[in-house]
C-alpha cells in the first residue's frame, strides 16, 4: 500500500501547482495526475456537470490504485467533493477543509475568498470557515476573467492589473486581512496581488493546506512511502495541444519530465 | 421534407448570432438549436476533440429528423466541418465556405482573418479564400480572449479596448481593407473593432454569409418551409445554469420564447 501512487485530478492544468506543493513536503510520493483539459474550465458549470465530470476523474484514478485521491481543483471541491467520497474506496483530500482548517488557526478577522463562479456560488469556503470561527468575517468574489488570462500568459504587465482591480476593489475597500486564493491559478499571480492589496495582506494558498493535511494523514497513518523508492511521476490528459505543454510548465515552474498521456474517461 | 427544422449547433451559445440571422432571411423555418455548453469552448482545444464533439452535436441534431445541418461554430466549422459532411445523411453548410466565397466576389486586397487558436490554425479560412482569390493577402490572428471576456459581459468598456487593441495593431499595421469575424461572439463588439481599426474596414460576418447560402440553397432545392407554416423554435444545451440564460439573450439580442432543454450527447 505505502508505495502506491498519490491520485491527483483537476479540470486542467492548473493542478500542477497542486502537485508541487506535494512534492515539496512529500518528495518521495509517487504521483499520478490527471487533467480534464479536454473538458476545462469547470468553473463557469453546474453543479450537476461538474460533480458527473469529478467522478469520472475520480473513477479514473481509483482504477489506477492510488492510496489516496486529492481534489486539485477548488471547484471540484466546492461542488463535487461529496459525491467523490461516496464512492473513493481510499480517503480523499480535497482543497476546501484543510485551507478552512488554516484560516480559523489563525485566528483571522475579515478574511477575503476569491474563486471561480461555481466555487463562489458553492459558498463551500465560507461555510466551512464559518463552521471552525464563527467571528471571522468572510467576503466572498468570483474573479471569471483571471483562469482565461493567466491560461493565456498574462501573468504581469496591464491587462492582469486592470482584471485585479476590476475584481479585487471591493475587497481593498472591505480592508480584509487574509486573502483565500480559491483557484489553482491565482498562486501564479500572487506578487500582482499583494502589489494592488498591499503587502501585510495574508495570502492563504489551498496547495499548500492540500499538501501539509496529506503529508500529516499518510504520516499519521503510516502510509509514507519508504524514503528509499523513486518517486514515479505520471500525467493524464484528456486533451492534449502542443501548447498545453507550455501551459503546464508554467503551473510546474519546470519542464515536465517523462510523457504526458493522453486518456478518454 | 419542407417542414422539417434546420438544425443548428455551435460549442456553446455563441452559435445564436448566427440562428439570429437565419430567421431575419428565412422567418418561416423551425431551427433546432444545440449549444455544447458543458464542453464549451471548442476553439483552444484539439483537432481530434473538436472532431469528436463536432460528430457527437450533428449526430443528435440528425437524429431529430433535420432538412440540414448548419455548424454555426467556427472552430467546428475548421477542424470538424469535413468530418461532419462524411456521416450526414444531410447537406451540412459550415462557416468557412459562403465567407470565403463572400471575401473572393468582393475583390478585396488585404483581408485580416480574427478566430480562436483552433479556427486560426487550422489556416481553414485563408485557405478556402485563397483557393478562390490567390491575390488577396490573407492575414489570419488568434485573439484567444475576446470569447471569456464577451462571454462575461464585457462587450464595452476599456477591458474590450485593451483586448482589441492588443490583438488587432499588426492588422492595423498591415494596413487590411476588410476583416473576417472568424468566431460567433464577435460580432457582439462590431462597433468597438470599427472604432479602434477605422470606419473604413470591411467587417465580414459569417453568420450572415451562412444564412444566405443556406437560403439560396433552400430556394434552389425547392426545400424551403411553406409560407403558411408557423415557424417553431427549439433550444437544447448540454449544460444549464442560471447565467446561461443572459448570455443567450445577449447573443439572440431578445428575449428567449421558450424553454432551454438540457440533454445528454
Amino acid at each position: 500500500m505505502n508505495s502506491r501512487p498519490i491520485g491527483v485530478f483537476d479540470s486542467g492544468l492548473g493542478g500542477l501547482t497542486v502537485v508541487n506543493e506535494i512534492k515539496k513536503v512529500l518528495p518521495h510520493e509517487s504521483i499520478i495526475y490527471l487533467g480534464d483539459t479536454a473538458r476545462v474550465p469547470y468553473g463557469t458549470r453546474s453543479q450537476e456537470v461538474v460533480k458527473k465530470f469529478s467522478l469520472e476523474d475520480a473513477i479514473f484514478l481509483i482504477t489506477k490504485k492510488v492510496k489516496c485521491l486529492v481534489i486539485a481543483c477548488n471547484t471540484s471541491s466546492a461542488l463535487g467533493g461529496a459525491e467523490v467520497r461516496k464512492i473513493s474506496p481510499v480517503p480523499v483530500f480535497d482543497a476546501i477543509s484543510p485551507t478552512a482548517k488554516k484560516v480559523a488557526a489563525l485566528s483571522l478577522r475579515k478574511t477575503g475568498v476569491i474563486g471561480t463562479r461555481g466555487t463562489i456560488g458553492s459558498h463551500a469556503y465560507r461555510d466551512a470557515i464559518k463552521k471552525l470561527d464563527g467571528k471571522n468575517k468572510v467576503t466572498e468574489l468570483a474573479c471569471p476573467l483571471l483562469v482565461p488570462a493567466i491560461e493565456e500568459g498574462e501573468t504581469s504587465g496591464p491587462l492582469v492589473s486592470m482584471l485585479i482591480r476590476k475584481y479585487l476593489t471591493p475587497l481593498k475597500k472591505e480592508k480584509i486581512d487574509s486573502l483565500v486564493l480559491g483557484c489553482t491559478h491565482y498562486p501564479i499571480i500572487k506578487k500582482e496581488i499583494k502589489h494592488f492589496m498591499g503587502s501585510n495582506l495574508k495570502l492563504i494558498d489551498p496547495a499548500e493546506e492540500i499538501a501539509a493535511s496529506l503529508a500529516a494523514f499518510l504520516e499519521e497513518k503510516n502510509l509514507l512511502a519508504p524514503k528509499s523508492s523513486k518517486a514515479k511521476r505520471a500525467y493524464f490528459v484528456t486533451d492534449l495541444t502542443e501548447r498545453f505543454i507550455g501551459v503546464a510548465e508554467m503551473f510546474l515552474g519546470h519542464k515536465i519530465s517523462g510523457a504526458i498521456r493522453k486518456v478518454s474517461l
